[in-house]
């Protein structure tokens, strides 16, 4: 899922998207309520319409934003108080104020609140931390069973196993959420400063436990690599914004590995970002202009790179489907790995 | 035609230009001469296959930029001599050097070397001016008789009317370029700050001189109601950064006349920019969420703006085209001011 933050995929139009192969995005509920606001959008119709994007959306819960953006003032079983990082005024979010958000929003797939534990993480933070986001996954059950979709159409609502890097608690977290009987389960508190050890390892060990029929949804993962070795791992679902800052940034991705196209020595270069790929971006200009465009401050050199990372990131998904399907996903990721690190 | 100052018409990609009904693109010589370089360019297969544009361009000579940007350090009969505005490095333009770089460049229209004369400029100066832009006009004419444009397509020529507002000096300007026999003929110098009455009369008295069977481009010009009084005493071609340029400031026009899409009051406007427009951000986008995207900072906010703006001028001269041809383009073009005025 490319990330729309604020409503739109940075620099994308919904038509270049779908032409990218992508078919869900996700939104950030904390963004979007503070700016136009949740009740705003639902005048509009839900964020389908005001964004223009018909396939399906995914808001997360709005609790990660508060931690990450420092905004966080207070934190307990009623919720979290925080400030807005647009203009300082106070807000709080309590399990059902957050469903209730993402029921204006008119998501399909909505995230229980919960509380995303820092890396490294003391035990006893990580078992009182998670015996109040279990809370919180009950009361938004609950709240998400007596509510209803603004525009009738069925909104689910996905579990977060926390637990930072303790088995144990982690082994509670995703029982806990099972009996719950989500429709799909995230594990979150990953990809938060760990060593990529620690997070293959915590991954496993909730992919184990969690239902295999329902869709498991790796939070905030990740660079290509870290997708493939999570894929390997049972993971269903990712978002991330690693596709879209990158490119805005001046990497982008290749068969053969990343490229900075802002360098200099990409200016005389006429071949493509990718020739394998077959973006817009690749069928239609070089590395050598793209190259150009970043260096004099082009916002057509954002969209571009943009365009073509993420077009990247879903021919990576497509093609590990077809390997999966095959049987041979486990020696062409390791492939793909090897070549990435080269 | 829009400005694509540094190959590129900001925030907008070939296609949408193609898809806005755009047929000629303008790319400024003295931008892509110091960066990413014309020799550079040429290697790439000329300025087209570099941006991916595939229509006709037509490229300035250099010199309103050197003069715009304060970049001017000498003037006199062997050309300009100039700071770059990016390292401030040293150049000298010729007339010779400025066809040379738009050969490289491989534009179909090519621009002469001329003095854009400021406003206001006392008569003496005007005529002293327009006589080195005469000489200099004459030496290009001649270099580009001799010279080849380097992938074997034709590069047209056009000359440029000087003059300020003195009408003597215009007609003897108009008269001699006229001798010359070239292709087709620019008004320069103007919309440069002189009163729309100024500009109409000498354009006016411009067109009356330069032949009625070659293409007379008004350079710069302009606003919505500029380029129509301008179509009615007989120009045939204008380039002009408004309609990017203001877009990406958050002016959008409309049949109704401009509005500033960033003001609060569209915050829960769920109409489209302009409902009889059938561009691709009038076809999916609010007002609201038009406006929400600039007050957020997101660049899709710059996207679907200039490409509303660059689509409304595209209809805006087809219409008159069409006027002009069902004989009513003056009824029409006065009802259209008229509306704007309010």
């Amino acid at each position: 899922m490319p990330v729309g933050t604020q409503g739109t995929v940075k620099t994308l139009s919904p038509q270049e998207l779908k032409d990218a192969g992508v078919n869900i995005l996700l939104g950030n509920t904390y963004h979007l309520y503070l700016r136009p606001g949740d009740e705003r959008i639902l005048r509009f119709g839900g964020l389908h319409r005001f964004m223009g994007w018909d396939g399906p959306i995914l808001t997360d819960s709005g609790g990660f934003q508060v931690f990450s953006l420092n905004a966080l003032r207070k934190i307990d079983d009623q919720g979290i108080v925080f400030r807005s990082h647009l203009d300082g005024s106070s807000h709080r979010f309590t399990p059902q104020k957050t469903i209730g958000i993402q029921r204006n929003l008119g998501s399909d797939i909505m995230m229980v609140l919960d509380e995303c534990t820092p890396y490294p993480c003391d035990r006893d933070y990580a078992e009182r931390s998670n015996e109040r986001t279990l809370r919180c996954a009950q009361a938004s059950a609950e709240y998400w069973q007596s509510s209803d979709p603004p525009d009738g159409y069925d909104q689910a609502l996905f579990g977060i196993v926390q637990g930072s890097v303790y088995q144990d608690i982690r082994e509670k977290s995703a029982k806990s959420l099972t009996e719950l009987d989500f429709p799909g389960y995230a594990i979150g508190g990953l990809a938060v400063g760990e060593p990529a050890g620690e997070r293959n390892r915590i991954t496993d060990f909730c992919t184990d436990i969690l239902p295999s029929d329902k869709p498991r949804y790796l939070m905030g993962v990740g660079t290509p690599v870290d997708i493939l070795e999570s894929v390997a791992r049972g993971v269903d679902m990712f978002d991330c914004v690693i596709p879209t800052r990158n490119a805005r940034n001046g990497t982008v991705y290749t068969a053969d590995g990343k490229l900075i196209i802002k360098a200099g020595r990409y200016q005389d270069d006429q071949e493509p970002i990718d020739a394998g790929c077959d973006c817009y971006a690749c069928r239609n200009f070089s590395r050598g202009y793209i190259r150009h465009l970043f260096n004099a401050n082009e916002i057509l050199g954002l969209r571009l790179a943009s365009l073509h990372n993420v077009s990247f990131y879903m021919h990576l998904l497509n093609e590990a489907r077809s390997r999966i399907e095959a049987g041979d996903f486990s020696s062409w990721s390791k492939d793909l790995a090897n070549r990435w690190e080269e």
